[in-house]
C-alpha cells in the first residue's frame, strides 16, 4: 500500500511525504531532535513569532526541492527516480549538524567543528544503519556527483535552502520585506550542460530574492538588538567554559553538555558524534536557568539578563568605534559593577559584522536567454544587481551592560 | 520624553506599546517567562508551525483590546484613560498564571490550583511591588468592577482573548478553517446598559466565529494525534510524581520543579507562588531528556517515545469502547512489554473528550438591533446557531503504545 | 517545441498553460469575450473590489482542475491523456453561455434560454470549427461520458467551479468567512466505483466548505444592497424592452443588443448564437449611459440612479410583507413622483430569494472511509451537517425608489 | 446621530467612512464615475486580475491617510480638526481629473489637458456647489497652504497615493515583488520644520519601497505586452481622430466621446469638463466594438485586435533599433497588409520608455535621525540607495502587427 502524509505548513499550505525513506529520514531521532533547535537562534526575543524550528525549515526546503524536481523534469532535464529521491533526502538532511542555537552559538558548543562538516558526518553515521540508501543523497550533498546542478539545488546561489529560510523568516518575523517569489523562480530554474540556470525573463525575481536577503540581513539577521543577545548568549557559553569544572555543581548539567564545556578535545569519533546528537536548544535553555544562580557574577549576571530580556546597550555602526572612549567605558563599567578587569571584556566589547550580497567570483547565477546565451546575472542590464550587491557591506558593533 | 515602541507581528503587522504601565508589565520577569511556554503545548507535534509562545498571544490580545476600546470610544461608550490602561493591563496579564505546557498539564505539574485563579494570585504579587498601579486591572480581571463589559472584552463568548487565540493559533497552524474576521468582529462590538453587544449586522461574523472555533476543536485542539502526544506527556508527569523520591538523582532535575513534583501540598504561599513563577516549558523539556535515561521503564520508555514522535495510537469516537476488548488489549501490552498489571494504565488508557461550542445559559452572546432591541444570538434568525452550535459533544478516546 | 506559458493570478500564484488545444481555446474570440464580463455582476457596488471577470474566474477553475486531476493520477484513479485534456477543456468553457452581467441578468437579455444549454451550444459551434476537438469535452460536460467523476468535477456539489468562484470571490470581496481549503479538498478527492468522493478526514474541509458557500450567500450574493442593485438593473432592462422599437433612437445602442431586445423569439439559430457571443457587459453599460437621457421618466430614473448609485431602499426579511402595507407606500411613491400606477412596480416591489445549501436528495457528497464504506454527508457524525444545512431558506425582500 | 460606514478592501481589511463631507464626496455622480475607470487601463489583459478601480484605488489612498493623520497627531504634530478633513478630501478628490483609460489614454483622448489640471478644474467645480466646503482640501491639493507636509502626503516621494497604488496593484496582479510595508513606513512618518520626514530606523522600509516601485515598472507598468496593448489603444484613438467626421455613423457613438474626438480645441470652459466628467472607459470600450465592424482598414484591425487579444509583436530593448531594420519591417507589412504607406505607422512603430525611481534633486526622501540631524536618503549608508536608484533607466519599443 502506498503511505502519503500531508503536513500542514502556513507558509505553503500543504507538505506532501510519499516515499519510505523519507518516512524514514524524517521518523529518525537525529531529524526530530531538529524539533528542539529554533532556526533564528533568538531572534524571537525581537522579532517574537520567530521561533520556529529547524525540522519546520528542512520541511519546507524538502518541499520546494519537490517543485523544483516536478518542473525540471516538465522540462525535460534528466532526473532518474534514484537521483529525485537522493536530492529530496539530501535536502531533508542538510541541517541535521547544526547544534544547539545553531548560526547563534556555531563552533561556540562544539569547537572547530563547522555545522556542514557536522552534517556530512552525521548522514554517513545514520547511512551505515541504512545500508547505504543515503549513499548517492551524501555524494550530492558532498558536490561529488558528476550532475552538479543536483547540488546547486541543495547548495548554491539559489538554493531550496535559501529559498525556505527567507520565506520562512519573513513569515514568522512577519518581516514581509524578506518575502521572495519561491514560486516564480523555481518556475524560472533551468539546466544547461549540466548547471543550475534562471531564465532570462525570472531576472526580476532573482533581483528581488536578492535585496529580500539584503533586506532580510539588515533587518532582522544582523539587527542590533538581535545581534546583541546572541551575543549575550556567546559571552554566557564563553564565561561557562572558561570557570568549568566537573567538581563544580553549579554549573555541571548532568547532560551531554557537561563533556562539550569540559573534556572535548575537538576530535569528533563516534561516540562523541552520538553524544553531540542529544544537544538541543533544551540543554542550553536549562543551563542559562541554572547558572543565574551561581556564584560567578559573570556567569549568573549575563544569565540572568537573557532570561528577563536585560538587553546590552548595542551600537552597530559603519566607523570603528574610538578606542580612547571605549576603555572610558570599560573603567566607568568595572567601578560600577565591581568586577575584575580582566573580565570586563565580558560586559563590553566590540567587534565586526558583515554581509556580502553576490559575490560573482565564487558562486554564479547564470542567467540562460532565449538565445541559447549563458551570462552571469552581474553582466545582465541590472543596475541594480550591476553596481551594488556585491558591495561586501562591514559593520562595527559595539555591546555593554546597562548599569 | 514618550516612549514609544512597535513589535512586528505577523498576524496583526503591528502592535505598538506607549505607556509606562505596560512597558513595565512587558519588561517584568513572570511576564518575560512567557516567552517559554508553548501557546498550543505539544500540537507542533502535528502542526510544525504551532510553536508560538503565551507571550505572543499575550501581546497580541492586547493589540485587539486596543482596537476594541479605540472603537468603542468612537462609539460613544464612556471609558476612562485609567479604565483604559487597566483593561489594557488585565489583558496583557490575563495568561500569567499558565504554567509549563499550559493546558496540556494543567493540574498535572500545580495540583489543585486552576491558571486563572494563580493569574489573579500573580497579578497581585505584581501589584504589591508596583504601588497598585494593577488594582483596577485586578478589579476588571476578578468581575468585580461595575462596568462589565470590560470584563467581558477579557472573559466572555467573545473576549480577545478568544479572537486572539483562534487568530493566532490557525496563523501558526496554517489551518485556515480556523481564520476569524477579528477586525469585523470588533467593529460591530458596542456596549449597551453596560453588556458587550454586537451590532445586528455582525451577526454573520459571529457565526463565522463560532464555527471557527468548532474547527479548531475538532481540526487542532481535539485531534486525535495532538491528544494522543499530550496525553504521554500528562502520563509522564503521572509516573514521576508516583515514583519521586529526592534521593533519586536520576529523576531530580535541580530545580522548583523538584518541589511541585515532591513536597507541594496544594497550598500556595508567598514563596511557593514565586517558585512557580520560575517554572517553564524547559524544565519539563530537561527533565524529560533526563527522564528517557531513567531506570524505571515506564518513566524513560515514555519520555523516550516523546522525544523521539513515537505516538501513541489513538482512536477517537463517539461509542464509548468495548471494555472487553480493551481488556484483551492491555493483556496484550502487558505481555509484550513484560510491565506490571498496575502500570499497564500508563500505556493503555480511555478518556472522554467534549467541546461545547456555545451555551446560552452560562455567558450571552448578545445582538443589538438598530431598533434598540437585545436578543441572545440563539434567538436569531440563523438555523446554524440556532440548531446546532450550542449541542455538547462528547468524544471517547483510546491511547494505546504500538508494541 | 513546447509551448508553455504562465499567468500570474493573485488567488492561486500561477496558472501553467502548457497544451496548444488549451493555447487554442483560451485564444479564442468567444473566450476573450468573458473578459468583458464581470464574475460577480454588480457586487462592485458594495464590494470594490469584485471587479474580476468570468475569464479569470475560468482560468481559476481550469488551474484547480488540473491540481485535480494530478491528485487522482497519483491515487492511481485512471484517467487517459485525451480523458485530462477533455476535462481541462470543459472546465475552461463550462461559463461561455453566460451573457452581461451573468446571472444578474439570466433570462433578461436573452429571453428563456439558460446560460448552461447557451454553454453547450457555443461549445458546439466551437467544435464544429476546431475538428471535433472539443468532443469528448462535451461529452463530459454534459454529463454523457461513462467515467461519471470526470463530470462531477465540473458539476457538482464540489467541483471545481464552485471551488474557484468560493475562493476567488472572497478574495476580491474581502470577505474572509468565504475562503475555503480549495487545496486541502483536492487532496481529499478520490474516485470510487466510478463517483467522485472525498477521503474521511476531509469531512471538516468540506463542512467549512459548505459554510463558507452558506456565508458567501448571506453575506455577499444576496446581501441586500447587491440584491437591490442588481435588482435595478434588472427593471432597467424590463423598461427597456417594454417601450423598445428600432425607431426610438433614444433607445437603440446600434450594436447587437437591439437584436435582442426587440425582435428576437427565443429561438437560438447559429445566426443569432453568433449575436448572442458579440455580448458582454459593455453593452449594457453603455446602454444605461446613453437611456440615463431617455424621456422615458422611468427608464431614465433608474439608470441615471444606477450610474450614480443612488440605491433602492431594499428590506430583507423572513416573515412576507404586509400587503397593505406595500399598497400604502405604492400610493405614496405614485403621488411623490408622478409616476402611472401602472409602472409603479418599476419603482417598488417585493420578491423572493432562497439558498438551498446542500440538498442530499439530487447529488450527494460522497464520504469514502478507510474502511472502504461510502457515506453521504449527511449520514457522517456531524451535528453541523447532519440538522442544518440543508434547511432551504427562504427570504422576502422589498424594493423601493427613496424619493 | 453620527454616520459610520464601513467598506470591505481585500487590500486593508476595512475602510471606515465617519464624517459628512466624505460621505457627500464619495456619492458625488463625479466620484462615482471613478467606478468606471479602471486604475492599470489594460494591464488586465496580462495580469488578469488588474481590473481594480481608480474609485477603489482612492478610498484605499483616503484610509492611508486617515492611518498617516493619526500617527502624525499621535506623535504631537498640530493638525487640527479642519485640516484633518481637508487632507482626506484631497486624497480622495486627487485622481478625479482622470479620464477613460487614466495614463494610458492620458492627453490622447483630452488633448493637450493634464490630468492633475483636470482634477483641480473639478474640484473646483465641486466646490463651487459646495458652499466652498472643499477650498481648504484644495489649497492643500495644489500645494498652497503653508503646512507643506499636508501637501506631501497627497503629491511627494512617500505619499498614500503611490503608497496605495503600490500595494493594490501588486495585490490585484499577483506580483508580490510590488508588496511595500506600507503600515510600517506610515509609522515611520514624522515631521519636522513643517516637511515630512522618515524616521531612521524607516530607512529600510524606504529601501524595500523604492525597489518595490522599480520592480512593479519593469514587470508590470512598463511590461512589454502590456505597453504593447497600451500602444495599440492610443493607436485606435489616433487614427479615430484622424478620420473623425460627424457625417460617419460607422465612427460616432452618440455621447461625450465624439465632442472630444472632433470639435474640442484644448479649451475647457465649464461646459466641456462637465462633459469630460461623463466620460469612462466604458465610451471607449464600446466605441472599440463599433469600429471593429469601421471601413477603415486601420481603425477596424486594430479595434478587432484589441478586442480578441491579437497581440503586437513587441521588443523592448536597451539599444536603439537599426533604422534600415525598421524600414525593410516596414515594407514588408507594407506590401503583406496592403495598408499605405503613410499609414504603416500604425502597424509598425518604435518609440522609447523610461523610468527614473528616485530623483534627489526635484523632491527629497528626507530622514529624520534621533539626534534631530536631516539627511536626503541618498546621503545616508546605503549602497542600494545611494548608487542605484536614481539612475533613469530608458529603453527602446518596436511594435509591430503580426502578419
Amino acid at each position: 500500500m502506498k503511505i502519503r502524509k500531508i503536513v500542514n505548513d502556513p507558509v505553503y499550505g500543504f507538505i506532501t511525504i510519499d516515499h519510505p525513506l523519507i518516512f524514514q529520514i524524517v521518523n529518525h531521532p537525529y531529524y526530530q531532535r531538529l524539533r528542539r533547535i529554533k532556526q533564528m537562534a533568538l531572534a524571537s526575543y525581537v522579532y517574537p513569532g520567530a521561533v520556529h524550528t529547524r525540522l519546520h525549515h528542512s520541511l519546507g526546503a524538502y518541499h520546494l526541492m519537490c517543485m523544483a524536481v516536478q518542473e525540471l523534469k516538465l522540462k525535460d532535464v534528466a532526473i532518474s527516480q534514484d537521483e529525485e529521491l537522493a536530492v529530496k533526502a539530501a535536502i531533508l538532511l542538510h541541517d541535521i549538524g547544526h547544534g544547539p542555537y545553531s548560526h547563534a552559538l556555531e563552533s561556540n558548543v562544539v569547537k572547530k567543528v563547522h555545522h556542514e562538516e557536522l552534517s556530512t558526518m552525521i548522514m554517513e553515521l545514520m547511512n551505515s544503519k541504512m545500508q547505504g540508501d543515503l549513499s548517492l543523497a551524501i555524494d550530492i550533498f558532498k558536490g561529488q556527483y558528476h550532475k552538479h546542478f543536483l547540488h546547486q539545488l541543495i547548495s548554491g546561489q539559489l538554493d531550496m535552502d535559501r529559498l525556505d529560510y527567507l520565506s520562512r523568516d519573513s513569515f514568522f518575523t512577519g518581516v514581509y520585506e524578506g518575502v521572495v517569489g519561491y514560486d516564480r523562480i523555481i518556475k524560472m530554474l533551468t539546466v544547461h550542460k549540466g548547471e543550475l540556470m534562471i531564465e532570462e525573463k525570472g531576472v526580476h525575481s532573482v533581483e528581488k530574492f536578492l535585496i529580500a536577503r539584503r533586506q532580510m540581513f539588515w533587518q532582522v539577521y544582523l539587527h542590533k538588538t538581535v545581534l546583541g543577545i546572541e551575543k549575550m548568549l556567546v559571552k554566557i557559553l564563553e564565561r561557562a567554559r572558561e570557570i568549568f569544572s566537573m567538581d563544580d555543581e553549579q554549573i555541571r548539567v548532568h547532560g551531554p553538555l557537561d563533556f562539550f564545556l569540559g573534556e572535548f578535545d575537538g576530535i569528533m569519533t563516534k561516540e562523541t558524534l552520538e553524544l553531540f546528537c542529544c544537544l538541543d536548544d533544551t540543554d542550553i535553555d536549562y543551563a542559562i536557568k541554572k547558572w543565574s544562580r551561581h556564584d560567578d557574577k559573570v556567569l549568573s549576571t549575563l544569565s540572568n539578563n537573557l532570561l528577563e530580556r536585560k538587553l546590552f546597550k548595542c551600537v552597530v555602526r559603519a566607523k570603528a568605534f574610538d578606542e580612547e572612549k571605549i576603555a572610558a567605558e570599560k573603567q566607568r563599567i568595572i567601578r560600577e559593577t565591581g568586577i575584575s578587569s580582566e573580565d570586563a571584556h565580558y560586559f563590553i566589547f566590540t567587534g565586526e559584522t558583515s554581509n556580502t550580497l553576490y559575490q560573482p567570483s565564487d558562486d554564479r547565477i547564470n542567467i540562460y536567454s532565449k538565445t541559447g546565451e549563458v551570462k552571469d546575472i552581474s553582466e545582465v542590464e541590472s543596475p541594480l544587481i550591476d553596481r551594488t550587491l556585491s558591495y561586501e557591506v562591514t559593520k562595527n558593533y559595539l555591546c555593554l551592560l546597562r548599569v
